[in-house]
């Protein structure tokens, strides 16, 4: 049946998604809070707790390279992308599920260091590595990790009930990761040590676990998503969910230091690497208007991550738009990463 | 680091996943009831339940051929294969998550029946996939499920707690998966009728559900686990993990219908079929001698599925062996399928 008429590769990751919630039914069950569509599925254990589900394959060649990065890091990465779903619904990581197509080629040391990073990543949160899998692939090396959090029932972040008026806030600086991926591209081994920090935020991205616990905590927001697929993209998640538009403000965006050296050294603007990379793995929140300022102000507490507001929710009629800093509005381009668009 | 030193191919599945239990920590967390070593993990949710989390990664090619089945079955097979995961415990499956690899020229038609099957296999015990995630590869097929469960906290059965004197059962027939193998491996598409129940047991194993929640629920049983690997090579890892030795009486073996002939046919034995081809997804349990025959005799209720005593647990010097109909007995070759051996 391979060769006859469409192909996953010419409808793409999102028509396919689109696809299963078709086929699937809707479980009707009632401890399931959130379903298929989300990022993390969130379950309810009693009348306080509610379960976390996450998955994330990642293969190589597309989501990392052997060449660009070492072993140990792919292992860290790996579980970083996971916790930062988590992060993404305030919950708490608490054990993870491992399974890897491994080439037979792959040697035992890269092995060994992977399951290392693997480790050390999740004892920063401590949570645990419980059980796993493995199997034989031709030629690359695939490595899927479900994570399990828990969190509050009643704390439950999700993307459906945001409405207009809604400010919309970010955790750190966006851009890191993308200037990062440049940097490597642009110079190879032999990148500046100015840069560092931003190439850090590439191959080893912090989720932002702790924030996201306080975020939810705190009651405040109205919904939350991480940044995985860039602000452009995720944003544009939460409005199809809740039925809204947004305004985000270019000058308010908070970009990291040399960004703009490295964003000129490669060809790009700073905008486009700050609101389409992706992989910074902050997290986005929305906070309904009649929250008090201080409550806001509250969120960093002594973690040191910044908070920064970045736009407003609007009515949908009004659009998806990015404001620049002499308020003239443009389009803002929704595109998220699709894992099946051509390279 | 590719081409140096050894490959995981070369030191075997098994090798490595010794590797992982020394890199990872002992969780220390009391709520974890069994860790990883079983191919389910369980976590206490409160004190009656627990939940059950398992995964498996199965990769086009070496789990299933594309030519030698179709879309729907490969799709069914997925989670019919966890699905047996937690029938192993005891446990009622719930939800599941799935990770696909796709190779971009897969034609979306194949994916759709791929998903419908998942989805009617799951819906046979009232259960649902909430979530997944996409990714492309080069050119295989990666199918990764993790499937979710609940089982009572004090019925759970692992494999540690199997004593000398336990006597062996096994629900179903063994061989029947391997038989329908050798059968699709001798006749290719022509298939002799006779022998369709074989060949639907390989393509399409039942997961023994409904019989692992009525053992697990009498409670009379002390260890069970399901025949992925090939009896020779599962009762093995209950004898390890208990510190246990193991006769199997080759006369008791519950066979399938024609497989004699199908032995026969492909120049195996029948012994051979029954004991190292694996994939029947059977359950075996093991019962105390004290527990009453009548409690075993109603194991069975009305679901139709036998189950045979084949043989009992002893001390782990007497060893692993297979006692021949004149009551000979000879070492059981402990061999389980190892995803990294040659082919």
């Amino acid at each position: 049946m391979r060769n006859t008429r469409k192909t996953v590769g010419e409808v793409g990751e999102f028509n396919l998604i689109d696809r299963i919630r078709k086929i699937l039914p809707v479980s009707g069950n009632r401890d399931l809070i959130v379903d298929i569509g989300d990022d993390t599925a969130v379950i309810r254990i009693d009348r306080k707790r509610a379960l976390l589900l996450t998955c994330d394959i990642q293969v190589e060649g597309r989501h990392f390279l052997f060449d660009r990065t070492t072993p140990y890091r792919i292992g860290r990465r790996s579980m970083a992308v996971n916790l930062s779903d988590i992060a993404s619904m305030g919950g708490k990581p608490t054990y993870a599920l491992v399974s890897l197509g491994l080439p037979a080629d792959m040697p035992v040391e890269s092995f060994h260091r992977m399951f290392e990073g693997m480790r050390d990543e999740m004892s920063v949160f401590g949570a645990y590595i419980i059980g796993g899998n493995l199997a034989r692939t031709k030629d690359e090396l695939v490595i899927d990790v479900t994570m399990v959090g828990e969190v509050e029932a009643s704390r439950v972040l999700t993307r459906s009930k945001v409405r207009p008026g809604d400010r919309i806030f970010v955790t750190g600086m966006l851009g890191a990761s993308g200037a990062g991926m440049e940097a490597l591209r642009v110079y190879g081994k032999k990148v500046p040590r100015k840069y560092a920090e931003l190439v850090k935020r590439h191959v080893l991205p912090s989720p932002r676990v702790e924030m996201g616990i306080r975020i939810g905590r705190s009651g405040i927001a109205s919904g939350m998503i991480d940044l995985s697929d860039g602000v452009a993209g995720d944003l544009y998640h939460i409005c199809e969910k809740s039925g809204v538009g947004a305004e985000i403000h270019e000058a308010c965006l908070p970009l990291p230091e040399h960004i703009a050296e490295i964003a000129e050294k490669c060809g790009r603007s700073v905008r486009d690497i700050a609101l389409h990379n992706g992989e910074d793995y902050e997290l986005l929140f929305t906070v309904p208007p009649d929250v008090p300022e201080r409550k806001i102000r509250a969120l960093p507490g002594n973690t040191g991550v910044p908070v920064t507001e970045i736009g407003m929710i609007v009515e949908k009629r009004a659009g998806y738009r990015l404001v620049d800093a002499l308020g003239k509005k443009t389009r803002l381009r929704p595109a998220g990463w699709d894992h099946f668009r051509k390279e």
